[in-house]
C-alpha cells in the first residue's frame, strides 16, 4: 500500500481547478469570448520590461557555467544582499544577506517555514478567508491549522477571537495581506493589535511566530500602506514571492526573510536551512536569482488591476451586490445573494460567469472574483452580472 | 521550542561543503592555482549552445505572460509530451505525457517520490556508496534508509545481500547509476538480477518499487549502456534531472517518470501529484519547462570528462593507487592507502589536494575525486598525487 494521503491529495481537484477545467470545456462549446472566466489568479499584466531585458543580458553576456551553476543552498550572496537591501530601504530595517533564504516561490517559502518551526501537533492560527493550501502545507509539516474567522464585512483580523484561539500548542499565526481571496489589506491598527497579543504571549513565556505570506504586497491601489510585520513584532518571518509583483508565477522564485531582531534569529535561520534541505529545496532557480539581484527594486504596473477593481466595484454595487471593497491583490469578494455560495456560483454559470464559491477559503456566503483579466472581458461580462442579480429579484 | 531536527539539519555542514569552504579559504591564502579542489560535483562544461539559443529565442519571441505563467501542477503538456517521446524513442517504451511529472530537479524528484510511496516506518534499500541526502529525504518522508554495501572492488549491487535485507516493511529500492560517488554504471546483469528479486517479491504479494535516480544517465564514456529500469521491471520510477546532462544544476529542472506498465500506475501518479502538492512542488520553473520541450533530445559533450577520467586513472594507477575505473558520471573512487579514509583525506590536504572521504557515502576506505574540473588543473595536480602516494611508501 502506497501513501494514501498522497493519493487522495493528488486525486481530488480543487474547486478552482475544477471550475477552470469547466471553463475550458465551455469555451470550446460556445466560444472564448462568451465565457467570463474569473476563476484563476494568474497575472494578466506582462512582466516589467526590465525582466526580459535583464534575462537576455545575463544569458548573452555571462559565463553559462556561472549563470546556471549551483548557488549556495540558501541562495546566491549577491541576490540575498539585494533582497535585504531592498527591505531595509523600504522599511527602515537592518537585515543582512544571512537573514534571507531564496526559495522556489511562495508555496516553497511556506512549506520550509512550517517545517522549520512546527513540532508534531503544533497549531497554526490563520485568518479566514485563507488560501486553502495552508491546510495542506501545515498538515504535511505535522501541524494543525486553526482558522479564525475575520470580522464580518471587513475581514480584518478579529483580535478577540484570535486571542481566544491561542492554546499552549499555538506555534504560529499565519497571515496573508493583501489577502487572497478577499483583496483586503490588514490595517496598521489590526497588525498592531495582533502583535500586541503575540508580545503578551511572549512575555508570559510562549513564543508564537508571526508568518506573513506576501505575494501580493506590491499589488495595492491608491497608496494604501501594507504594514511590514518586522516593524511591529520581532518573532516575524516574511514569506515572499515574485509571482505576482513581477508577473513570474511559473518561475518559482521568492524568499524567506527572518527578522534579525528575533531573540533566536540564528536558530530559526538554521531551521529554515535544515527544513529546506530535508524538503529538497536547496538552491532556488539560479538564473532567476541572478535576475532578482538586478531587479529587486522594480515595481509592477498595477494600473490595469486598479481600473478593473474600480469598474467591477462600481458596476456590481449598482446592480445591488454587496462587495468588500479591496485595497489590493486582484480579488473581489462578493456577498452571495443566497445563503449557499455554492448554489450562487452554480447559478452564475448559467450566465457564463465563473466565480469561485468561498467555502473552500473557509467562509460561508461569499464568492471570489479574480479580476486579473482583460478590461475588455470585464466590460463584456457586466450585463451577465446584472442579469444574475436580477434573477434574484424576481 | 522550534523543530530541533530542522535546526540540526541546518547547522551541521556536510563533509563536502566543509571541504569546499576550506578550499575557498586556502585559495585566498596561497592562490587559486595552487589548490587542487576535487570536492564538488558542479559541471565544468558549459550548457550546450542550444540552451542559450533557445532560452533567448523563447524570451525574445514569446508572450511573457505565457512564458512565465503557471503551468499545470504536473507541468506544461508540451514539455511532458517531449520528455515522454524522448524516453519512448530511446528505450522502446510507450509513456504518455501523463506518466511524467515535471520537478524542480533531482532532490525534488526524490522527495516527491518518497512522500508518494512511503508510510511511516517503511524501509528504503539503497546500495552503498550512496548520496548522503538519500537518508535525509527518506527520513523526512517518514521512512528508514537501509544501505546495503555494493560488491567490494566493483561496487555493483550485491544481489544476495539485497535479498537478505528485504523485510515486510521494504517499500522501495533506490539506485543511482552512473553512481555518485563511485562513477560505476550498474551492468545489465546487475539490473536483471535485482529486478528478478523484486519480481519474485511481487509474485509473493509484496510490491517493492524500484526508484532510479538518474542525473548522470547521459554522462557515460565509450558507449557503455545504462540499462533503463522500465525495460526490466514494471513497478519502476525514474527520477531525472537535467543538472548534469545539460549543465543546468542551478536551474532545478527535472522530472519523475512513472512506468505505465505498473499495475497501479494511475494510483502512483496520483500520489506523486499529491506529494508534490503537499511539499509545495507544483509547476516546475516555467521558462525551463519551455526550454526542455525544445531540447529534450540534446546530448551533452562528455569528451572533457572522459579525457579527465583517462588522465587520472592512468596517472593514479601508475603512482600505485587502487582505483575503481568509472564508466560514467564525473567521479573517481580511489582506495585509501590507509584504512581510515578521513586520515587519508586529511593528509591529502597537506599536498593541497581536496578529496572527499567516502565515509559519508556509506563505505569505508575510499575517497571521492570529482573530476568535473579543468584538464589543466588535473595536469597540475598530478605531482601532488604522486607525492601523496610516496608519503605512504616511506
Amino acid at each position: 500500500m502506497i501513501n494514501q494521503k498522497s493519493v487522495r491529495l493528488g486525486s481530488v481537484r480543487s474547486v478552482i481547478r475544477e471550475l477552470f477545467e469547466y471553463g475550458k470545456k465551455r469555451k470550446a462549446q460556445i466560444g472564448e469570448d462568451n465565457v467570463f472566466d474569473f476563476s484563476l489568479g494568474n497575472p494578466s499584466v506582462p512582466a516589467p520590461a526590465a525582466v526580459r531585458e535583464e534575462l537576455i543580458s545575463i544569458l548573452s553576456s555571462c559565463d553559462p557555467v556561472e549563470v546556471h551553476g549551483y548557488t549556495s543552498a540558501q541562495g546566491d550572496y549577491a541576490c540575498r544582499a539585494a533582497v535585504a537591501e531592498h527591505i531595509n530601504k523600504n522599511f527602515s530595517l537592518s537585515l543582512s544577506a544571512d537573514n534571507i533564504y531564496m526559495t522556489c516561490g511562495a508555496a516553497a517559502s511556506l512549506c520550509i517555514t512550517l517545517n522549520a518551526l512546527l513540532n508534531a501537533g503544533d497549531e497554526v492560527i490563520t485568518i479566514a478567508p485563507f488560501f486553502p493550501e495552508y491546510r495542506v502545507f501545515t498538515e504535511h509539516a505535522g501541524g494543525v491549522l486553526v482558522p479564525v474567522l475575520g470580522e464580518e464585512g471587513t475581514f480584518q483580523p478579529d483580535i478577540a477571537a484570535i486571542r481566544a484561539a491561542i492554546t499552549p500548542r499555538t506555534k504560529a499565526v499565519l497571515i496573508n495581506s493583501p489577502n487572497n481571496p478577499s483583496g483586503v489589506v490588514y490595517t496598521k491598527k489590526s497588525i498592531e493589535q495582533l502583535c500586541k497579543v503575540l508580545q503578551e504571549c511572549k512575555e508570559m513565556g510562549q513564543t508564537i511566530y508571526l508568518i506573513s505570506d506576501e505575494p501580493y504586497r506590491e499589488l495595492v491601489f491608491g497608496g494604501v500602506e501594507v504594514p511590514y510585520i518586522m516593524n511591529y513584532y520581532a518573532q516575524s518571518i516574511v514569506c515572499y514571492s515574485y509571482s505576482k509583483s513581477l508577473s513570474l508565477p511559473g518561475e518559482r522564485i521568492g524568499y524567506i526573510a527572518v527578522c534579525p531582531d528575533m531573540n533566536n534569529a540564528a536558530e530559526v535561520y538554521a531551521a529554515v536551512c535544515g527544513a529546506g534541505r530535508a524538503l529538497g529545496y536547496v538552491c532556488a532557480p539560479a538564473l532567476f536569482q541572478k535576475l532578482i539581484a538586478r531587479v529587486a527594486d522594480v515595481l509592477p504596473d498595477v494600473s490595469v488591476y486598479e481600473r478593473n477593481r474600480d469598474t467591477l466595484v462600481a458596476a456590481l454595487t449598482s446592480y445591488g451586490y454587496k462587495v468588500v471593497r479591496p485595497d489590493g491583490a486582484f480579488y473581489l469578494f462578493v456577498r452571495s445573494p443566497e445563503p449557499d455560495s455554492d448554489a450562487f456560483a452554480e447559478r452564475a454559470k448559467k450566465y457564463e460567469l465563473l466565480l469561485v464559491s468561498a467555502k473552500s477559503f473557509g467562509v460561508e456566503g461569499y464568492v471570489r472574483v479574480s479580476y486579473c483579466v482583460s478590461p475588455d472581458m470585464i466590460a463584456r461580462s457586466l450585463p451577465a452580472f446584472a442579469a444574475l442579480a436580477d434573477s434574484y429579484k424576481k
